[in-house]
């Protein structure tokens, strides 16, 4: 993009000039969830001489994340934290790797599923979250459970006013109870709030049930050689290239 | 007390050495409701020309929340949040106060009612919440829903990690689920999780759910002639003056 953002010229007197409150989707459009993944996932895979690409063994790990959720979006499983899904995955990766994931001590399993809880904020995170926060409260609307989003937001300094989303709603994004729950724990009616995300879907699904929306480029998500989620693909209300981009798109 | 704090001489090698995790009451303990409260119904018996002292009214209306919350405890109501009890509560002090509740537009009712989102935290409370927070992950554990909880912290600048507690446990304490739900949801066992309070009875029923205690000093909560709470009434884990000094304490 030439323009470092760009706001839809029917939004007067400013952008998302009713909005109280912003929710997050977190894994990608606030943290790097692929780098931190890797990194664990390296010192894990040396000390145990397993020889396998760290990032192939996180975009594994992370392929089994849609599918898991799915389970529970459908009704097949009741409800379950994301935590536990991820060891599940994890588990099933190994194995998948040829590693015989019975014989790891189970601590040592839990320790390396907490790689989901230090993840480093994109770079302009911090900031852009901070000056946010002078207008907007803001909040995770993430499928991440609720002690994982805490932990993160400790762990990268994302100043949260509330944590917000699946475990919340006892439902996962896209499926709209996730937005609407979430929307109605802030107090809000959904067009009070807008939905920020590196991710189309996630922002058609909260567009279905009311909510402003702010697409945030994140083009390396999936490495260099990303293919999804390259350029907005619905009508949002706000596009940028980072939430610095955001904060300046809303005037904080 | 002569002394700034007092600490139980068994907890070695640092008090509460293997608490991560701080759950706060909130009204009374981090902010003083009866001022804030008072203020804003001034204001409102001002416009109507009704001759109530206005922290006699915040008294009242303060004495309607424990019967209150006691009907959804006992389980004759259903779960709803303190919003909600608070403006039924309202309505019932102003028809004590012989006004005609019914006569003032709703939306000056509910402006009113969210006096309690705008309340002053003692003096002691941001600095001692900031301070804390270096060490511990920290959330309000109160009576209080979510979004009025949010709205408070903004406010005040209380700088939260989490909120849970009423509503995340759907469920007032001191019933023992509010506080066990609150605990499993920020993934901590309750030894490894501290009740703050200036209530006893609230500290009483958080140690019987197993998590550790911390007593802080609030005489005046309930204004210069209080008689409740003036000394700790259990085995607390500490007993201190203000947050800061529940924060000295700590090491913090």
């Amino acid at each position: 993009m030439s323009n470092q953002f760009q706001v839809r010229s029917d939004l007067s007197p400013g952008p998302l000039a009713n909005v109280e409150f912003l929710g997050f989707d977190v894994f990608g459009t606030v943290v790097d969830w692929r780098s931190g993944v890797a990194r664990a996932v390296a010192l894990f895979l040396d000390r145990h001489r397993i020889h396998v690409d760290p990032l192939v063994f996180a975009d594994e790990w992370r392929a089994l994340y849609q599918p898991a959720m799915e389970e529970v979006r459908s009704g097949r499983r009741g409800w379950v934290r994301l935590a536990i899904l991820n060891l599940e995955n994890l588990k099933a990766v190994l194995i998948r790797q040829g590693v015989a994931a019975d014989g790891i001590p189970p601590e040592e399993l839990a320790a390396l599923n907490r790689c989901w809880e230090q993840l480093d904020p994109w770079p302009d995170s911090v900031e852009g979250l901070t000056r946010l926060k002078r207008r907007f409260a803001i909040g995770a609307l993430s499928n991440g459970h609720l002690a994982g989003m805490m932990r993160l937001a400790r762990f990268g300094g994302l100043p949260w006013d509330v944590i917000v989303g699946a475990e919340v709603a006892r439902s996962y994004k896209p499926r709209p109870e996730t937005y609407l729950r979430s929307v109605e724990a802030v107090g809000l009616p959904p067009e009070r709030v807008g939905m920020v995300a590196a991710h189309n879907e996630d922002l058609k699904a909260a567009r279905a049930c009311g909510l402003r929306t702010l697409f945030v480029h994140r083009p390396t998500e999936h490495g260099p050689a990303q293919t999804t989620d390259l350029a907005p693909a619905g009508p949002w209300d706000v596009v940028a290239d980072s939430l610095v981009a955001v904060a300046d798109a809303l005037g904080c």
